[in-house]
């Protein structure tokens, strides 16, 4: 038909070409390890950007090729996301947190051509980098500039900004995190501009993190991790003010936040925690916080109704690698101002609603779609725009032949569209043919006086399949009993629920990014014989 | 390279099917011009849109059919919008406003094939039936379901809503509506899906629109004026709850807003001025507005200034049918809390800033661009995905060999990214959201026996923001009285048209090549006082 709209790729370097143009004076400020400050704005990462590509240009880089990051939340780095997208590279942020092992995988796998680091993790390139067998040039991205050859600075510094981003599709790949699975090897998540580009508008809209040209966002989730939730990204759409740290204790994050004035902020649970300790230790408290975004596991109840208190808005995010990571947002529902304390809180601590794009559904062990009534519960799967298709170099798609991609949590969607993790499916305790929540039972654990942490994992058991074995870490002092904890217990969860036998542990095994490692636990207690068995 | 996102075609089906899944029992009110009230919800949408895909089909419409509407705001004008669209046809929003030869023109250049229409429209179907050339059928929208053949409720009733949406590119056109504009035939706009479900997604963000669950919208503006500035999309990506009303009247509107606790609206100045006369006459106030979208011609300072003591945030918008229509919008900047309410105002007076997409610049007569210094004017022209490029049937594109669009309009941009509009597009008279063709005008009035040269003048109207003025040259011995001339132009122009004063002059000014001198005029009449204002 004869007629039409004008058109472009929604390519990344859009992003901060809007930022620079329209929002260019807009501050982009870090503190680094040292605790110096470094201040810049939009205008002053797109020039670096522009001369961060030139520079991978002049090391041999080509469109398509591998640009590795490890590093902390900085404007250096962010620039270097920009000028690797830009030479139509892929940006791939290494978690300095990961084993020896996965980082030799990871870095080989993804065929990094040049590694960009923070000086802090010296000795982690030290170790491995015989061991990598890819990489050819090291830049070192600290803020002082000093007469090192691999100066990210001066390096840098000696470009001309004068530089025009490779063209291409938006379905080019922009980018590359890998997940830290608990089995196998970390698998590949390459995004695409489109994807990237998609995500980015989705998330300035007010259900989501509700960003403008007015928002200050300190992104405590580190750029490493899921493409910090893509903030980065989405700031340079809404032109927000950045304000970074490259360490995250809860004394300097919260002095960043009342000095710069920071309106939002996100980060996994532990972040708030520290910052809780913080606020009682010292009485100071962010003052100018009014929306806080909690993922990468589930937010604790007192967690949510503390910030509430505080006046905050709290969006509890599920999300994952494998979806950009938005997956849902818990925005407040059309009836809040109706609610009462308590009913909002029930809200909130639910994982919320997705934004235009993802589609969700639920199914049972055959596949079979499940109501969405708010009581059934299933594998939870996910389709959309922004949610990955295949991993970096697998030889099959991760979906089924209807798209889904199935995230291996444990969900119940409700009628209103709410959704509602109630376990990961692999820790789901099976009982006699119904599933029983270990995430529900730990929760209650914990609500329990004297324990610190709980690890609920299953037992096999000849009647009923597995039964529930609780793992206890005593908070320091405390002498709670494993008859306090069932008795507590007792009041919170179904009596099935109830777990067959209570061990106290001092400590339980962790993943890199901070979870509960199940698989070692399960591993560990292989053999343990339930005495009721 | 192995490895990627999934994708989807940015459909506009996929934006109900979305509201529908997640937002399904948020409600969609009707107010009816007899009174009568309807309520739906989501749910209830998407089923008619289903059901209407499906009547469509019966009646043997085709994807790439053009369905026509000629209806105020409702939920069967919307319910028809998203079933046409989602059988593969473009929905062309027909401007009842409009004089009879245009509405003959456009329809038949459209080549619509099914006309909807309310029955307070029926007087325009009677008179040009005859001369539409391509409708083949004619369905009466209202409320009631009545025995009529042509009835919407009877025929859609009848429908089974289990109906799979027709497939295909996000490029594919959708939508099509005309601009009246001041030369020449009315040119037609064709949105793609992918242009319409962008400008959806950018519509939500807090700068633009600020639209959530939690949000109740009362579009004003009417759903043949530029899709309704792209609310009725926006709407289901959000899943806002949606009143419509099918008048305008000022008493209407606020007992609606009231009564459904409307936070968010959106007209031309004109509709602001009856409600502050409502205000002022009864006292009765929307207590429950939050955000307030100006747009079509620019705020008067006097209105902004009101609405900003009513505790309302106004969003100063700018744009045109040609771009979806959000150009730019009068976001509040990040220093907006330390500004004076004085500085505020100017601020919102001014036209304000583009979202990711779309970009400005100004250019010379020459086309050369000028500073971003808000010192210097130009042609205002634009460019991005949901701008137009070609109109529909055009032989030609509307767009510079950059892909710029000239929007006629004169401003200014300033450092920090915000539009000022200085000038108007140089001839039109804009009234009461609407445009005047001063050329049209002036060539109906040469048309009458005794006048030999005319020109038609905005001047400022309280009301309407202005009306025609015609300065009108005798011929020689002629005796023309301004009674004759506007009896002759109430047979060319449509009503609202007619000058609201004529007066006669001996000469006009004219430039070097012969064209009318309107700035000359413009400055002359600058103190001219209509009677009826």
């Amino acid at each position: 038909m004869l007629g039409g709209m004008q058109d472009f790729e929604l390519r990344v370097p859009r992003l901060i070409d809007h930022a620079v143009r329209e929002h260019g004076r807009r501050e982009i400020v870090t503190r680094w390890a040292d605790g110096s400050e470094m201040r810049t704005d939009w205008a002053g990462v797109g020039r670096d950007a522009r001369r961060v590509a030139r520079l991978l240009e002049d090391l041999g880089c080509k469109p398509g090729d591998r640009i590795a990051t490890l590093a902390m939340n900085h404007a250096h780095h962010l620039a270097t996301w920009y000028g690797a997208i830009g030479m139509g590279g892929v940006i791939h942020t290494v978690n300095p947190r990961l084993f020896d092992d996965q980082l030799v995988y990871i870095a080989n796998h993804a065929e990094d051509k040049v590694l960009f680091y923070d000086k802090a993790f010296q000795p982690i390139i030290d170790r491995l980098r015989e061991r990598w067998t890819t990489i050819e040039h090291y830049i070192v991205m600290d803020a002082v500039r000093d007469d090192r050859e691999d100066c990210f600075r001066k390096l840098v510094d000696a470009r001309d900004p004068d530089y025009a981003w490779v063209e291409g599709s938006e379905r080019d790949p922009c980018m590359l995190c890998y997940t830290s699975g608990t089995t196998g090897n970390p698998k590949g998540v390459l995004y695409t501009h489109r994807s990237t580009v998609l995500h980015a508008m989705a998330e300035l809209q007010p259900a989501v993190f509700d960003l403008s040209g007015r928002s200050v966002v300190l992104p405590i989730v580190p750029m490493f991790h899921a493409a910090a939730w893509g903030l980065p990204f989405a700031a340079a759409a809404a032109g927000v003010k950045l304000v970074f740290s490259a360490v995250n204790e809860p004394a300097v994050l919260c002095g960043l936040m009342n000095g710069e004035r920071v309106t939002h902020s996100a980060g996994v649970p532990t972040v708030w925690l520290g910052m809780f300790a913080h606020i009682d230790s010292t009485g100071e408290r962010p003052e100018h916080l009014q929306l806080v975004t909690i993922g990468g596991s589930a937010a604790p109840r007192a967690m949510i109704e503390r910030l509430m208190r505080m006046g905050i808005r709290v969006n509890h995010a599920w999300g994952m690698t494998e979806t950009s990571p938005i997956g849902t947002m818990g925005a407040r529902s059309y009836d809040w101002d109706d609610l009462t304390f308590e009913r909002q809180v029930d809200q909130v601590a639910m994982q919320g609603r997705v934004p235009f794009g993802v589609e969700l559904r639920i199914v049972d062990e055959e596949g079979a779609e499940l109501p969405r009534d708010g009581v059934a519960t299933g594998r939870l799967q996910c389709r959309g725009p922004w949610i990955v298709k295949r991993y970096f170099g697998a030889e099959e798609d991760a979906v089924d032949a209807d798209g889904w991609f199935d995230t291996g949590d444990v969900a119940a969607l409700h009628p209103d569209g709410t959704m509602q993790i109630t376990d990961r499916a692999k820790d789901v305790i099976k009982s006699g043919g119904e599933w029983i929540s270990s995430v529900e039972l730990e929760n209650a654990a914990v609500g329990c006086e004297g324990v610190a942490e709980a690890a609920a994992i299953g037992i096999p058991h000849p009647r009923w399949d597995e039964r529930p074995l609780l793992l206890v870490v005593r908070k320091p002092g405390a002498a709670v009993s494993a008859a306090d904890i069932m008795a507590h217990l007792a009041q919170h969860v179904a009596k099935w629920w109830l777990p067959d036998a209570i061990e106290f542990v001092d400590a339980l095994p962790h993943t890199a990014t901070g979870k509960l490692l199940k698989t070692a636990l399960r591993e560990r207690y292989r053999d343990f014989r339930l005495a009721a068995a």
